[in-house]
């Protein structure tokens, strides 16, 4: 810790272990397929930790993402987000008969340009709207799914593998038992469109799911084949908040020089800000929190203070201790901070430091 | 155009030299130093444009952004940050008897650190707080005062220039008149500050302050010396909201590609998410805003849409169209939004691409 001398993303190994190890037990028992996505860690060297564990396939957001995990020896990735016609070019370039890329699609237009512009099949999922309203076919949308039915069957190059969803609008309520709730209607939900599309004549659909909380929480999964979660692998305080995990659970902190003190008010400034945390928030009874302060020592952290990361801008953060500053925490102390959400403050960094003194290195966004 | 294939930060160099030469003007009238913050753009291209206008002294806000703008040929830098204990061994490395580097002091700890580890004197600056209540001294804390000359006094490698501002919470207010209030008290605290200094033995010391929406919409600076503002050069949505500039004058816009339309909620999606735009975010009359679109042709983009990014995830943004969607934005176009803060975004990418197809690097934070 001694060494460290501005903002470092510390990751406690233990802790991923633990978290992948629980998903990998929860997706045998239930004898689903474990796809983690890896756009949380975008790490070569914890996608290598996976494989300890016998994971051998992977969700990712882009296909830069793809690309970066191919070199890195992946090859059967699913690229969850609607395919984007000005990067088929790319698509057709990293084919090899070796890797499986699993495209997404929710529209004829695009079915029907990647029929025109694909050099080789490829398998696709359709995407499906569970009720997040973000991208996919409603569920029980009989019209469009006949149609994007009739536009895969004019062309030759895309394999219909699967209905895939992401139930995103888990990430918007407050309790586990809203969690199981909004898990229960995309099950419902999921069977109806395989169902829908049975009738249609595709047959032997998979289906694939998306969210950690519901991933986690839940203990009834049929009708589906396959569980898509990322964060789950460091989780944080997003998560934490709504009961998906403990305090224990989250796997990565920002160690953060202080750089001031200011006693009448109870603050800390720290070297930490937006271009370190994001500026994820939550909004709670005491105000908005950009993250939560712990002590940082060569084990590892505390439980969270009893504090928040009230305030966040480029590059200074300003820490509020709700009843009275910990006076030893001094200018030149490390402290550090739980993120609101993992994966956008993991994708602000090159590497995790672990807490053992190794490097994992990660891939940078929009390189 | 047709060659942006993913999420790509497009620079509009005419704009962009306007709002450097209307800020060159402003301080050439008023006989003040333009030392423009370089944490906006980060950009070596950038900053040599602004070499042309004669400017030669920047502000940065890490000592990591020091050494990239160092190794890019600036020689007098001021770091904007209180100084971090944990990196005086970066500074005595890059001492150089051709390098300027200010640093920024307002704590006794600090100082006396500074004059124990320093190898050779460096100039400091003692940041005041003018209201943001961030980081500084109170603008009328004699105590403080009077104990912070004392540091200085015992120790020989600091040699105090002046004193330090930056009134953020001008970024919180909504009308220009509530900017300019916050200028007027900004200027009545520092000269209290200055004579308060003064009264202390710190004669003729400098007066510098910091922030875009007060340099911009300001008539006044006595006795300012130096101003500071780094948002400008780009500008943004944040700042056209409260009239600090005009859409005209925004420098940036984010090029997405549309991979998904949903005309019966009359939205659109991109690619394009919060690793790319940030997730700041902006609460008005019709929702959360983390973006406005706009449309895009090899000369630029147009006035904004009747429409606001009204949702962000890691990849994916979603655009609700307040009346009617556009019919001729289909799958496959490539649409750019007006970022809410503009220095996020651009930390973001490692470049800009300018609207006559050259690229600008710029560093990336955390490498």
């Amino acid at each position: 810790m001694d060494r460290i001398t501005h903002p470092t993303l510390l990751l406690d190994k233990e802790k991923l272990l633990g978290n992948i190890e629980n998903m990998r037990r929860k997706a045998s028992v239930h004898q689903i397929e474990l796809r983690p996505h890896f756009k949380t860690h975008q790490s070569a060297g914890v996608a290598h930790l996976f494989r300890s564990f016998g994971i051998h396939k992977a969700t990712v957001s882009s296909l830069a993402m793809a690309q970066y995990f191919i070199h890195h020896g992946w090859d059967d990735l699913t690229v969850a987000i609607p395919h984007n016609p000005r990067e088929t070019s790319f698509v057709n370039h990293a084919f090899s008969p070796g890797v499986r890329l699993n495209l997404l699609v929710d529209h004829p237009d695009t079915i029907e340009h990647l029929n025109q512009t694909l050099d080789h099949p490829l398998d696709a999922w359709i995407k499906i709207d569970c009720g997040q309203h973000r991208c996919g076919l409603t569920w029980d949308d009989e019209a469009r799914a006949a149609s994007l039915v009739q536009s895969l069957k004019r062309g030759s190059k895309l394999r219909l593998h699967g209905l895939l969803t992401h139930a995103g609008h888990s990430y918007t309520v407050q309790t586990p038992a809203e969690v199981l709730t909004v898990h229960e209607e995309q099950l419902r939900r999921m069977t109806h469109a395989r169902d829908l599309f049975a009738a249609l004549g595709c047959k032997d659909l998979l289906t694939s799911i998306g969210d950690t909380p519901c991933a986690t929480l839940a203990d009834t999964f049929s009708p589906v084949d396959e569980i898509r979660p990322g964060n789950f692998v460091f989780f944080d305080l997003d998560q934490l908040f709504r009961q998906v995990c403990s305090w224990q659970d989250i796997a990565v902190a920002l160690a953060c020089p202080v750089i001031g003190t200011y006693p009448d008010r109870r603050q800390l400034v720290i070297h930490g800000g937006a271009v370190h945390l994001s500026k994820e928030q939550r909004r709670g009874p005491s105000g908005t929190s950009f993250g939560k302060p712990v002590l940082l020592d060569t084990r590892g952290w505390s439980e969270p203070l009893d504090a928040d990361l009230t305030a966040l801008t480029q590059e200074h953060g300003t820490i509020t201790f709700h009843k009275m500053l910990d006076p030893s925490i001094k200018i030149g102390s490390l402290i550090g901070i739980l993120p609101i959400h993992s994966c956008l403050t993991a994708d602000l960094f090159p590497a995790y430091l672990c807490l053992d003194g190794n490097r994992l290195t990660k891939m940078r966004a929009n390189e």
